[in-house]
């Protein structure tokens, strides 16, 4: 038996989950918030009760030496010898990773180099694999990408139709996003069909404050909604998603904002919260729709508009579908968001019971059982994705 | 028997057509270009041969001036009188003209004010309006506008999930363009098939230079490709169609064009030009394709992928679909482009026949008799609408 560490560090955040493998079950997890800022939060789950410590953590080895010796002290392991494996998240893998990877120096160097694509995230996903390095050096980490499970998209759907050599220079392309989340859900659901997932078109979409949808054929993702960045697709929390590529210019000339600026509106104050003016939660829009808010009712129309023609856009992609799936925070629970995303999609076979739709945060079949396309809520398991992928990677 | 004239103005440029209404007959038409330039050009067709003139044309005034008194020298009318109205394509209608509109003083006045929304179009198409004005000052005139056929969209076809604002303040959300064609195709399409339109659900894919996809349900426009600009949706000749918001800034950076300047690599260079390195006309990315070149191989594929996802799209927008229409030059040309467009609908119920898509410009079913959905290739009549539109709204 192995305990295996899936870590996903932010800029100022480190996220983790213990697995006890192969079990897969979950044997702590926790969040340290406010890392390197005052008055930083250390959460952790100890036998179902939730432990929060309010104290300075200076930068993220700190995080990563107290995080280990609560491990110790709330006796959830007997030694740190224990721990066989680390797995980070690690959100852009670029062209140059199409799988989880062992790190290594090189490897790492990699990762960095490619902080050009995710200045956001790359950086952050670094210093953590750092920290754990410096207190762990013994021990073998796994780097798991979120854009890995999408280098199987073929170039007609990842290319831009831009001049071709900003794709040969500069590596503009379509990466994808949410990989190791449509991949857990399309593999549990050829297990849940019991097919062989070789055999089968999937519709994944993931909705959550982010929101992506992915065409997996055949076990293997040929194409998905975010881009180069995980702004484009879909409308999200407070995400855009597509618009019109000429409107950046003319919102800069209008209000004055640089192309930086812009682009920071359509991430942080558009989407949910943009049309709504209310919030970038779904639970709040779907409240307020319901109390009759106009732009509540709007913002939920068009959140599942986008989506609902993303499914038939991909079912033409692959001639067909076999089974639509829902993850993620709304996919799992809004059925309220499932009913609209689904309603008219009956021409293509997809016929689901409004009954059984009400189900929440479970995995369920909601189609009728005459119902040619299958539809699926799967809660999603992106920790458990990373931890498979160490015992893999590193041969644990 | 009523003369009407349908007229497109560019900046530089006068395309017209002389119609017999009520009979739609062609009396003649031709183009002016290089207005305002050394060696103007004067094209007309008379008795169906091509007459062709080089000489200097100061502005449109001239041009006008020049185009009546052609159309009495070679005998096409006998005296001016006899024309009984004019009518002007208008790029922009914004959301002040859902319908064409006679020309007033105060229409003409909207039409200048919407400029902003069309800076490269509404300016040209006003001074074609006054050059009209000027000579021929009794004649009545109509304004057909290529945005009218689509202000039925729903707010959350048109609405961009930006922040609410945006659309208050500035005006932004979808427009779409090529509404003259669209409301020609469908409307023919329904007589084609021998149904009332309003029971009909039909896609529409003006496949030209410029390429935009319409969802026409019940004869209204409910949603299409192209956006706030010509330059949203698929991809076109030079035009990149959609692509991660987050990639103008990138690009910025890059390669140290300001936005302008990326806005015009995506709409003059990119498309099938960009893509195939060779040419924005699909003729020779065919021929290129034919040939083994890989990028104009590639430049097909993404341009039939993007037009294929749209209509599965647009079928899930409208819970169907009862007929798929193409149209304009590749439209109505390139049995290559349709086939690879069409190829893999059957789920949704499209079964076309190979050998009746190789129908060249001409209005013809090219689906298998058994086909649910008809597939209908249809030559678009803009003009024509244009003098239908002049007849109905001046009451000739």
């Amino acid at each position: 038996m192995s305990k295996i560490l899936a870590i996903n560090a932010g800029s100022s955040s480190l996220k983790f989950q213990l697995f006890d493998m192969p079990s897969e079950e979950v044997l702590t997890k926790g969040l340290v918030e406010r890392i390197g800022l005052e008055n930083s939060i250390f959460n952790m789950t100890v036998n179902g009760e939730k432990k929060k410590e309010v104290m300075d953590i200076a930068d993220h080895s700190v995080a990563v030496q107290l995080l280990l010796q609560k491990l110790t002290e709330y006796g959830i392991i007997k030694s740190l010898d224990e721990i066989e494996g680390i797995g980070h998240r690690v959100v852009h893998g670029g062209e140059l990773f199409n799988d989880s990877v062992l790190i290594t120096e090189d490897t790492l160097q990699k990762i960095e180099a490619l902080s050009d694509l995710a200045p956001l995230h790359n950086p952050a996903n670094v210093i953590g694999i750092k920290a754990f390095q410096d207190v762990l050096p013994n021990v073998p980490a796994v780097a798991v990408f979120d854009t890995a499970f999408h280098q199987t998209m073929p170039e007609e759907s990842y290319l831009y139709s831009l001049p071709y050599e900003y794709y040969e220079k500069y590596g503009i392309r379509k990466y994808g996003f949410h990989g190791t989340s449509h991949k857990y859900v399309t593999e549990r659901a050829a297990e849940l069909l019991g097919r062989p997932i070789e055999q089968l078109r999937l519709i994944s979409c993931h909705l959550g404050n982010g929101a992506s949808i992915a065409a997996v054929e055949g076990g293997k993702s040929i194409d998905t909604s975010m881009g180069f960045t995980p702004l484009e697709g879909v409308a999200m929390g407070t995400r855009s998603g597509s618009i019109d590529p000429a409107l950046i210019p003319y919102i800069m000339h209008k209000t004055g904002q640089d192309a930086d600026e812009v682009i920071n509106v359509l991430n942080k104050k558009s989407g949910l919260l943009g049309l709504s003016g209310l919030s970038s939660d779904l639970r709040d829009i779907e409240e307020a729709a319901e109390n009759g808010h106009p732009r509540a009712k709007l913002a939920l129309q068009v959140f599942a508009d986008r989506i609902h023609k993303y499914i038939g856009s991909y079912a033409a992609r692959m001639c067909g579908v076999d089974a639509i799936i829902f993850t993620a925070g709304i996919g799992e629970n809004s059925d309220v968001v499932r009913e609209r995303v689904l309603r008219g999609l009956e021409f293509m076979g997809v016929y689901w019971d409004p009954a059984l739709n009400k189900v929440r945060g479970k995995e369920a079949f909601i189609n009728y059982p005459h119902s040619p396309v299958k539809v699926i809520v799967i809660p999603t398991n992106e920790e458990v994705m990373i931890a498979r992928d160490v015992v893999r990677i590193a041969g644990i």
